[in-house]
């Protein structure tokens, strides 16, 4: 096996080290879903994680790895959205300041729970600024470690214990099908699962608007796309991180992409069915799941459920 | 102990029917709900539970000791919600022919879910018609068995599986805090649990516009109201029942009420904070709670989430 940036072993130690921290998200079965997939599903619902997404995995394995001196000095995030919480919540519980630099407009909701778990916000112009230039102006000017939301290895390590979990919990799989973006959360999903059972096949979902993943599969090199018109905010990334790519590339399937629409199906069935509040990009394996886009009839599958942070009137909105 | 309808032995013995046949729900914990009541709290998640509620535990149990001449015969149920769904799916699961009496009025997505567990489906007029006599005639007819929501020893038994699991899942509590309409749920629990933890205070949950407990204990006797008016569609009961009531009034430490404000704002943080779908009567323990209705600062505290069957419009409409 080639050296990838992250081992099994990391993703051992991030689940140790998130022992008792992070929660320990159930694999939730429905007869339903089995009956109408003809396979064995398991889903890992890291909606019901704190801070109402899988991020939180990441960002608390990367910051309880700082020393004394890094701590004392704090952490930067940039992020409208998940990591940006789950960076202010692994900080608080570590007793880290942390500033996260959002957009002037990002939802007043995210805003509201990011300041509520402590973290001091810096808003910039999103037409005007650049997030990324004002995140190292606060590095350099602070001696701040700045938190990337993916590409990263203990970000990756951490995301890859959700897998380690499911597989401990449901028992071996012979598909296990992520949600990506950055690629953090299927890399290490990929990495953890093909460590603990050989042979699994591992796919990916992206918004068909946002195929940046397919493309750069296919043509064996990391593709930049514009910004995807999605109503999966989470997974609006342009290209594969740098990290994420080559382990994708190595272990995994193949990546497979839902339509907005799609993502709507599967939102409503997870709120009709299965009860659970589950945001657009967070719906996007189950959604690949419904709509048939991998071979699981027979088989034991997982699906990541990646998140649940959405706002009531959007969500309203979303599964009427 | 004075000798009740049920005895624990019964909710033991509904635990082995209902191994791998129910599922196994969570006891769900929050950091948020733990810092806002200064608690440590357990939520027992039965809008997980097969077709969305803990309705399932009884009616299984109930079907499951059926002899093979009654399963034979089949089995008639008169229900507009939870219940209907909860015999249907438990016949269909042990080869019963389930026939449902519902109002001509009841919401087509319950309607339709439990057409969808295979059950017939006898509709009657709520204005002219007497479900209780449409019932009886089933069951004279066709010798039939008549399952009862939850004035029945084996359904008050599978009811009370509810607290076994989350005390055996949870650990020892102080206080279990449980929905209550006929009084089912609020028995068994109130069985299980001070038979497990003896000392438990155990506090049932009405709507205010529909407080027949409150009154009933009150009055030490069984006190009949007209049919309330609330979102709490599942606990619109208008008397307790006949075992239950000597159970609660013997086991618990009392009912307190909630109003529908407050089961909105229950259902809210559920979906806000816990990602969880909860329908209104299923939000009662949760509002209780949030609104302080029981001393539990420093405490164990187990609360039941007793469904979460709500159509999508209605629950866009009461999260907004």
């Amino acid at each position: 096996m080639p050296a990838f940036a992250v081992s099994f072993d990391d993703i051992a130690a991030a689940a140790t080290r998130l022992r008792g921290i992070a929660h320990r998200t159930p694999a939730i079965t429905s007869a339903t879903l089995d009956a109408r997939t003809g396979a064995r599903v398991f889903l890992k619902a890291e909606n019901l994680q704190r801070m109402g997404a899988f991020k939180f995995r990441g960002a608390y394995n990367r910051l309880a790895q700082l020393d004394a001196g890094e701590r004392a000095r704090g952490v930067v995030a940039f992020s409208s959205g998940n990591h940006a919480q789950g960076v202010a919540l692994a900080a608080r519980l570590l007793g880290i300041a942390a500033t996260i630099v959002m957009p002037s407009d990002a939802p007043a909701a995210k805003l509201a729970a990011t300041r509520g778990y402590g973290a001091e916000i810096v808003l910039y112009e999103r037409a005007t600024m650049n997030r990324a230039e004002i995140a190292s102006a606060l590095v350099a000017e602070r001696g701040a470690t700045l938190v990337p939301p993916y590409d990263d290895p203990a970000i990756i390590a951490g995301a890859g214990t959700t897998a380690l979990e499911l597989i401990e919990d449901a028992g071996p799989l012979d598909v296990l099908i992520v949600c990506t973006g950055g690629g953090g959360l299927l890399s290490g999903c990929a990495l953890a699962a093909t460590a603990l059972t050989p042979g699994i096949a591992v796919y990916g979902v992206e918004p068909v608007a946002g195929d940046d993943w397919v493309q750069s599969l296919a043509r064996n090199e990391r593709v930049t796309i514009p910004i995807p018109a999605t109503i999966a905010d989470g997974l609006q990334t342009q290209t594969p991180g740098e990290l994420t790519f080559p382990i994708v590339r190595a272990l995994c399937a193949g990546v497979v992409t839902v339509s907005d629409d799609e993502l709507r199906l599967a939102m409503r069935f997870a709120f009709e069915r299965l009860k659970l509040v589950i945001e657009p990009s967070g719906a996007a394996a189950l959604a690949a799941l419904l709509m048939e886009r991998v071979d699981v009839r027979g088989k034991r599958v997982g699906v990541t459920i990646s998140g649940g942070n959405v706002d009531a009137a959007t969500f309203a909105r979303l599964i009427a």
